[in-house]
């Protein structure tokens, strides 16, 4: 049987850059956009936590029952700092970016895509299956 | 004046393999983990939030001072995929890692470093300081 290489999941690793600075410090807001993010993407979202700093900036999480989306603002350089992963067919990362972006004004940014959890496997391989023993050498 | 690249701070991407998979479907093990790695890496943590998924798998995030950690679990592939992101000198991301490697008693495992928020700036910028205008073009 043939071996293909699999992914358990997809990283989009952002920095929006010129922000709207005013978005970046309202913790409400960033929460707002992070959920939306969330279900722009058909992602489900199960909990979150945010922190406001002072004087500037913002962190928080999402986790979703596909992974995660992360966020770190700083005001006083108009960037957000993003993280969205996902993991199977349903949720589509890049929703989530292109919703952040537009919603926080970005003017430019820098944005990669990274497989994350790559193995070998056989072309049928089914991650919903019990393959431990398969790829835990 | 010489301008010079710059960058909010350091991410590391890892996933790690051939992990103790009894750890990674125990939610408050993992848990105790993560705030571990955090503070190995001398960060400050704020808040975390954790989620268990059935059968397999935990997620969860912490939030530090210094940014963000998160964790997604596969148990059935012995897989932990971890993002560790600090801003700042205070906190070295590679002493985390190192932490969480060894307690999940990973095998084997792929990691990368990524420089996030990068700029240019003046060599003597301070990000503590407001240099919006600077770089929000």
């Amino acid at each position: 049987m043939g071996k293909t290489q699999k992914n358990v999941g997809r990283h989009i690793v952002a920095d929006l850059w010129g922000c709207n600075s005013e978005y970046l410090d309202d913790v409400s807001i960033v929460q707002e956009f992070m959920n939306n993010a969330a279900r722009a993407a058909n992602a489900t979202v199960l909990n979150s936590v945010f922190h406001t700093f002072l004087p500037h900036g913002v962190s928080g999480a999402v986790i979703i029952a596909e992974s995660h989306l992360a966020i770190h603002t700083w005001s006083e350089l108009c960037l957000a700092s993003i993280d969205i992963y996902t993991c199977g067919d349903k949720a589509d990362p890049w929703k989530a970016f292109n919703y952040l972006k537009d919603a926080f004004q970005s003017k430019k940014h820098t944005v990669t895509e990274l497989k994350r959890g790559i193995f070998e496997a056989d072309e049928n391989f089914d991650l919903q299956k019990n393959y431990k023993e398969q790829i835990s050498g």
